[in-house]
């Protein structure tokens, strides 16, 4: 490992990624959309005989799953990035909310998730790529995501999070998450052992919800208990005037973040779903220990390695003919799926709901942002060289759709509250 | 790369070096104690046939420097967390109050580093590996080191920042590491191109001299200058109403690290030097864009990481016969050479100091910490197996300076400072 060259790869892969991400903020886009253009463009443009990317040594051949030593070390940062990135998700899920947020939102995430990944098998297993079930499954998984993420910047940008709406669809996106870790965490399941048979299936799904659950019913009853235990023990020392060291409990949340991913890559789920459970462990205590601030300080370093990553492994030569027929048939079916499918939750969790309402959330819950890209990226280390396709696809649906909602959610945002100071 | 692997490696061995630090916090010690004992422990304890560090597939032959992928991953982690944490030290190294702490904290901090890098150079030169000039040098480089963050946590956690001794050890503990920078750099420079010759030291010496005196100017004249502008410039946006995009301070303090440290790699130097003076650049304005406590954040999970690589490339079985005898006297030497030196340079500092104020000064200048480790890994890189020996000396070093002064300046300040609330 040569140090010097290794160094200058991150400092030139850190610097282009932030100043792309600063542009996009500036004309009111997500960041992350300028990470990933970086990496797209690092991979497919080419000087001379080789490739930006290729002349930082950085290489992986999706046939072989062979890759350079700079690509593995950019990845592993990306990969941690990515499991504190969903950490930071769990960490502002409280389960409280989760469960008060009621009837439509929940009615609003379930069908937002059912309708896109029904549109998304069917498209792959039927037209696109008859019988390849893995890669159906894996794009279905990819369609079902909504970034809370993005749905919660967008709405916080327009200055609108105490409406009715907004409070809707936050609700929606969080539940949306958890639906759709325990469908990546099924997809996977099925995709790992395939050939099981339906018992298989049954199984992975028992173990998926059994996970989820477990998780959210440590959150919601087991850490209270183990808080007030640790601070009563800490106040008595501290009462005695004993000695009291302090325990580092951001340590202890990466600790918990780290062994959870572990667990839940060892027993057949994804590790970011281990991760997301732990954040969701510790977000009744998170602003106390000020865990937020920390994690993103975190991930303000090693996220758009990530992003870049993602970029990077998107293969633009690939996209002639009928990809270009099959993106435009996905986005399509990414926004509409995502649209009616919440549209008709709205309406059937809360019957006198207006049209333009209906309207806002429908457009709010679009955005993919990162978590179909994520989705995606696992896809592509299970399957492989079959799922190149499908991936650059995922990459740009997510792109797309997190980049058309935003105008359109604030105008439609605007004629519903003219009155307010609705920016972007 | 096996994700499950890299994940199941890093949360054993951070956990493990965090439990460690809070064990030897608990007894009053330095954390980072904690975690080189860990890494040793990984490298030499043998379970079957494989040290514990193997089963994890772990290794480096530092004959023939090839490693394995899992520990050049650990690696990497270890020096982003090396450069950050000296870009820590450096967020608190303030140019102008390194220019106020007057002629005694001066005197203290170059005594402080001619005295124990001689007796290191000679011991070496002399008698332990005669004739052997790059490894004499590097053992003299590293004998120079003091902490800046062990001495500040030590009268920190005494409670007895606002003494004058506190004062004069902290203001020379920071001059002391620019001149430990400069000597690396030279020391560095003289190996890598050994065999220049006497004009080629003097090269050395000035580009050295030149880059540090550089970027301190550009600390002192030049930044407040461009924070000037910037500020000027975003309140006259502000003030026209005008759409404002926050730039993100701690991604620009990220890119200047890293961008430093690649370029003093680049012209000869050490990287960490780089990343030291970078932060200096930011120190006035560290608080306002709250930067030690992101940088802080990141060092807290990145940092164990260096403790413990440092730890694992301990030989514990090279120790044997003339070793520990050499590992004695380097010990004595590094204690007795801190001690006199920084006694005798306040003596002639400042004449009217009474004997147990020097006393104080020359015990608080003793731990090495990590800087003097930092310093011995480099060599190691560039030296190789020659080094070993020196190496593993050098970490024991530090490990038992680190670990006695603190006990003997709290009963030194308690005889001082009787009054006061001193603990530990």
């Amino acid at each position: 490992m040569e140090l010097l060259s290794v160094l200058w790869m991150i400092v030139v892969i850190f610097a282009l990624a932030k100043i792309a991400g600063f542009f996009f903020k500036k004309i009111g886009m997500p960041g992350l959309i300028g990470e990933i253009i970086v990496g797209i463009l690092l991979a497919n443009l080419i000087i001379g005989d080789k490739t930006i990317a290729g002349m930082f040594g950085i290489w992986k051949d999706i046939g072989t799953g062979m890759s350079s030593e700079n690509f593995d070390i950019l990845n592993t940062l990306a990969q941690i990035g990515v499991m504190f990135l969903l950490f930071a998700v769990g960490l502002e899920t409280r389960v409280k909310e989760l469960l008060s947020v009621g009837k439509t939102a929940f009615m609003v995430a379930l069908l937002g998730v059912v309708i896109p990944f029904i549109l998304g098998f069917v498209y792959v297993e039927f037209i696109f790529d008859p019988g390849n079930i893995p890669s159906s499954l894996f794009l279905g998984a990819a369609m079902v995501a909504t970034s809370v993420g993005i749905t919660a910047r967008v709405i916080k940008d327009l200055n609108l999070t105490n409406t009715k709406e907004s409070k809707i669809i936050i609700g929606a996106a969080v539940i949306d998450d958890v639906l759709g870790m325990i469908v990546l965490a099924i997809v996977k399941g099925i995709v790992d052992n395939s050939g099981g048979g339906i018992g298989n299936i049954i199984l992975i799904t028992v173990i998926a919800f059994v996970f989820v659950i477990l998780w959210l019913f440590i959150a919601a009853k087991v850490v209270p208990v183990i808080y007030k235990k640790c601070k009563a023990y800490s106040e008595s020392k501290k009462a005695k005037g004993k000695k009291y060291t302090n325990v580092e409990v951001f340590a202890i949340a990466i600790i918990v973040c780290f062994g959870s991913a572990v667990l839940a890559e060892f027993i057949g789920l994804a590790a970011i779903i281990g991760s997301f459970l732990a954040g969701v462990l510790f977000s009744e205590h998170a602003e106390e220990f000020k865990l937020g601030e920390k994690v993103e300080a975190l991930n303000s370093f090693l996220v758009p390695f990530f992003f870049v990553v993602v970029g990077i492994q998107v293969n633009l030569s690939l996209i002639r003919g009928e990809i270009v027929a099959a993106i435009i048939v996905v986005i399509v079916l990414a926004i509409l799926g995502k649209y009616i499918g919440c549209m008709l939750g709205a309406k059937i969790g809360d019957k006198t709901m207006k049209k333009n309402s209906l309207n806002i959330i429908g457009v709010g819950m679009i955005p993919r942002g990162e978590v179909g890209i994520i989705v995606a990226t696992i896809g592509l280390d299970l399957i492989g060289k079959e799922f190149t396709n499908l991936y650059s696809i995922v990459v740009l649906m997510s792109v797309v759709t997190t980049i058309i909602a935003p105008p359109i959610l604030a105008r439609l945002f605007r004629k519903e509250y003219p009155e307010e100071n609705v920016k972007g």
